[in-house]
């Protein structure tokens, strides 16, 4: 049973990124997740609006295990990012530019139409904004800057990926991963710089 | 006749923007455009989807000739580059977060379902990037670098676009605006510095 509930959100979560969330029907989740329409709304009395809601936080924390995986296996945040954003590339391209991110697709359809799934996508974006951020953070980079470093990433990958999507190039990724390296570069070099004189040396 | 073609055209634009392409609906449109359903489809035989072309394409042409309204009224091109975002953010705070990129939404709804949509959108991204390039080249940038960072602004202005809408807030433009304008500040910088010296000047 936990199994139907599981494949429903998951055949949900690719549908919206693909499609989106309007232009995907009960019909066709039900068809992709090999479930029974009632099954869809014993699990999801809210019926579309709570499967909505459910899938793109799902989608969310998938994500969010995505960064601590590629930031974990680096390194330093410095490669991190520039595994983070070759890896979407790469991932981009291998799924003939369907994959990209998982929510904004939906972000964007209902961002001035439905205020409970217009909050699930701005909490996830937080998240994923926070996750980053205190990474810079324990790399050395102070509180405001992290936060500021961590928005600026995420703006260009989301970016990245409308231009990437539309144009079936991965191009504009491969030049955000270069500028988003140097950003994050520069960020450590001033945090040094900040960073106190260590007691009794020259002035 | 011709002012009801524009109305479908307008009305359509509008709503493609604010919900997407695939939420839209014919009757919606005719509606908006307080124009009858028959109407559509003598302006437009091919239905939605021509529709939906020639909207991405003219929405396409009228932001173009803002990058040249905002562009041409600023003393160069970093002030240019600074007004636009301040611009964007202010727009998007007195529409409600509902007016970002005129083409966005549909650019993600689309870009796996709808071929000649997606090359719409793409033709359009790259007619902006070109333009701001070209800008960036009269202004100092070798050719590659113009490109390069013209690609980065759009790509951030979009991603920024994405989580201001979702957020419903402006914060992200108002970080990626400083960082757009550094951003092309320290481009025209390196075209200085690339710039051949003046013959006979010690080496």
């Amino acid at each position: 049973m936990g199994d139907t509930r599981e494949r429903i959100l998951e055949a949900s979560a690719e549908l919206f990124r693909r499609q989106g969330y309007v232009g995907t029907g009960m019909n066709q989740i039900v068809a992709e997740a090999q479930a029974a329409l009632g099954s869809i709304y014993h699990f999801f009395p809210g019926g579309k609006q709570q499967l909505g809601a459910e899938a793109i936080r799902r989608s969310g924390e998938l994500y969010d295990a995505l960064i601590d995986t590629v930031f974990d296996a680096a390194p330093d945040v410095v490669a991190g990012v520039g595994d983070f954003f070759r890896g979407a590339a790469e991932h981009l391209e291998v799924t003939g530019f369907a994959d990209a991110c998982p929510i904004a697709t939906v972000a964007l359809e209902v961002a001035s139409t439905d205020e409970t799934l217009r909050r699930a996508t701005a909490d996830v974006f937080e998240r994923w904004t926070a996750n980053a951020a205190a990474r810079f953070r324990r790399a050395g980079m102070p509180p405001a800057r992290a936060q500021r470093v961590a928005t600026l990433l995420l703006a260009l990958l989301e970016g990245s990926f409308v231009l990437c999507r539309a144009a079936r190039s991965t191009e504009a990724l491969r030049v955000a991963e270069h500028e988003a390296v140097a950003l994050v570069i520069t960020a450590l070099r001033l945090a040094a710089d900040d960073a106190p004189l260590p007691t009794g040396s020259p002035r």
